[in-house]
């Protein structure tokens, strides 16, 4: 955050929980690296299971995701923002505050490159770092008026067509007030989280992460003048399919239910929250400056 | 709002201020005739001084906008939105609600048809209607880190290039914060008000009445990465020019100042803001959907 | 068209075949009423096989649209532009021209009312029109370097994901050169007609019929930079899947084929064409206005 | 191109003329090499008056650009796309060639890098190159009827607001046909070459060069279903402007008219072209690709 916000608790984080990207070439080896690490900071040094499991990592406990809730201080993650996004919502009212680290490439949540965090990790530990709330979506859908699902969404809720059923009709509700009857390939709900992930790609705007508010983003809408709208924080959504054959709702894009005619999915910010820490003076500008090319000019005239 | 919002107060208003688009076609008359209908609600009803002196009309006592703030309890806009900003802009602060009321046309802010006024504004007279906050910007203009000027904005503060100088780089910084140096026609820094005016036309999105934040808006942006972004309500944005031999800061497009190399422009949220108020059961959505044929479909597949 | 395109012979037609949207209420009586009007112009009438037994017309002999190539002289088409989109992809190549009525609602090819048609198709069978000649594509799909499938369509050759596998990384080469590896939703190739259609929901131009050239238009691409291209009509666009498990193509919207990564799409411009006839002094820019509310102004400054 | 263009004559060229842009540190030196290099090739060698003038070069002949046409077989440019475009416009139907080279940033008409022109101007002067035909708008403006100005542009012709005027209205017609009244900041009319320009950033399509065309691209219409059109090139485009008190017409950005209410702007393809020669195996999308970043992508999903 640009200014420090309010702090967590200042002294050092106790027992730190790791969590890596398995799949990535020499995570071993960094992991390994990493709690040496943290290990020499005086911290007790957790590997998250299915990370421990997946490397043939031994020297250190290991501890279950489902745990962390009371049992873990602090979780530092190593990959790339999707992987965050995974352990994130898992983590969802924990009060568990997280860290990414990015394995070469800046992400928006993992924004401590690997090779800064012999530098930086241990300034973070002993209380220096600004911390950043992020809110989800609570999503719930129903058919005949029963709830037949419902997931937490980081990122986004994502309503879409898929084959060839050619588009869908949603009617889009919002506290029960009419808004519209969409067509098109689908609906993005998004936090302001998940503002740069798909929702940017259909021409949405970036919500800072501070920024109070939940974005409509529809993807190829037939309407020429249907826009992306941000409305407030405390108003739930309910979006109904009026017509598409095959259509689908998902979570993230990591969980999904197919819906019929006549399902609604209502969505409103829910009352849990993710805790992201980052460096003191990080700057969220930087990051969508590097990772967006803003100063960099194709055109010519 | 969707939601009614918290009242004002429950009480009839007593001391009611008519002002109306003089230029338009029988403004005379639709003034008179809902002087008529207020004093028969038994209020007092005053018309605004610029008002009579172009309508000629004398039945009414008169009164400045200058004195609104203690003296009148309500103020009804005959015209579009236009008229409307324009008297809102001067009210900013003043904690006197403002009722608009359109000649034909729907507007944002006048959502009130004339056809309707008859029956509308006596309940609302009456204490039953919905209240809307509306923020303005602040915006000052600093020349060698001196104040050369100083307005607000209801809908936006806009800095673009005059003429064929090519284009402007800005310079922006969010607390101090630098975001980046845009190349570009101009910058939209926009409330959410102003989300359906200018800053629509050059792909922003809409927020919504009741969301907290501040737009900003690149105009014809040499980087094609560069998208809209909404920030939060307490930020001061900082908007240097680096380069543009003849570029203009506006406010509401209703005053301007010539801008020189190096002059910076901050812009926050003021602590004024503007009273709206819609009948009971009012929806903006209803007003976007009718406004942006959000239910017409021209694409053939 | 603006300028009079050099007409088709100008001697009456002789022998019509009329096709209608069977499922639209009244389609028999309206279908009946034009048979007698073009019998009364000294034509021989046909009605199209599908449409006669769907609708149990029995009083004009039919045709199946196979046998029109050398049967018919002009075929005129009862629906929307969906229908007549139909019946053209049949007709590509066979010379046939085409005049598309709309049962009330104004479409790109079915631009006559059915309300005028008593006034202009007489005249229009007697030479008085304007001719426009469309294009189509030549879609072909190898697997392993064979052709698994072939169509043609004059809208559309669209492939995108299905479901939520999350995103297609897509191969893009014109005439054998790389242009880029795309990923996004997935990417349609347009032809001039069918810019108007799915083309337009994702960001596209409107190309006007007479342009020779091929359009292509990413589907929420991820790299912000990624902008609609048009190409000249002589090149071959070669589109491999990279990366995506549920991936299709289709052709219209009218028929598809489920891919796998490394199959491939050649699309060129086919060298059949359709030929649509107009009443004179056609203006598609007029079609465009109406279609696009492109006189409305729903900001407000 | 892609495919290579029938070639010009594959003989050497003989007179070989030299541009420079000045005002870029070290040109005097680049050019010296340049020129000791084209002599070598046994070229005849050139400097450019208005080059040799400001650098102060006085080893070779000089000669005004005027004079090019009979006696000058090709023009090599170094700089970037702006100084290109200048003396472009200056050659504009002379059948003079040219060759731009950049020096060290890409440009789409300046696209041999300083460092390779040791390697890539002989082949190129010895006739192994591939050639590129650019179209040029040929714009008359019309007061009272009256021609008042006239100018080739090989980008764009745009008409836009200057100053805080709020906007202008532009009734655009297309051959005589009526299209629209515009609602803007303004229009741009634009070649394929001008179609990574100004309209780029507008939101326009990438219009290959090779497509015979004419592109519109409105400037932040207030009509929310206003697109960009591409046009045939055989059309003529008048703009009227009917309402905007400080309007401007600008022709690439390097000259300009002010207009008046009622005055008008018709656009249409001039008779004269331009022809750049390209290495053999150039590659637009290469180009494109770099200078947009198709290959980045800064979502996270």
């Amino acid at each position: 955050m640009l200014s420090p916000s309010a702090n967590l608790t200042k002294k050092a984080f106790s027992r730190v929980a790791l969590v890596g990207k398995y799949q990535v070439d020499g995570m071993q080896e960094r992991l390994s690296e990493l709690a040496k690490l943290v290990t020499g900071l005086g911290c007790q040094v957790f590997i998250e299971s299915g990370t421990a499991d997946h490397l043939g990592l031994t020297n250190y406990p290991t501890k279950g995701i489902d745990a962390f809730t009371n049992e873990i201080d602090l979780v530092v993650v190593l990959g790339g923002d999707g992987t965050m996004l995974g352990i994130a919502r898992q983590l969802a009212g924990s009060n568990v505050p997280l860290v990414g680290i990015n394995m070469g490439r800046l992400g928006y949540m993992t924004d401590i490159p690997i090779q800064s965090v012999q530098d930086i990790l241990p300034k973070m530990i002993a209380g220096d770092y600004e911390a950043d709330t992020r809110t989800l979506l609570d999503a719930i859908v129903l058919r005949n008026g029963k709830e037949i699902n419902r997931a937490l969404a980081l990122n986004d809720v994502v309503v879409n067509r898929s084959g060839i059923s050619g588009m869908v009709e949603l009617a889009v509700r919002v506290n029960g007030s009419f808004m519209y009857n969409q067509r098109s390939d689908g609906l993005i709900v998004s936090t302001p989280t998940g503002s740069t992930a798909y929702a940017l790609s259909v021409g949405g705007p970036i919500l800072h992460p501070r920024v109070a508010g939940i974005l409509l983003a529809p993807i190829a809408p037939h309407s020429l003048s249907n826009r992306p709208i941000v409305l407030p924080p405390d108003v739930t959504i309910s979006i109904e399919v009026v017509e598409g054959k095959q259509t689908i709702v998902n979570f993230d894009m990591q969980s999904q239910t197919d819906l019929q005619v006549g399902d609604s999915i209502e969505v409103s910010q829910s009352d849990k929250f993710i805790s992201l820490l980052h460096p003191r003076a990080h700057s969220d500008y930087q990051t969508l400056r590097e990772k967006l090319h803003w100063n960099e000019y194709p055109s010519t005239f």
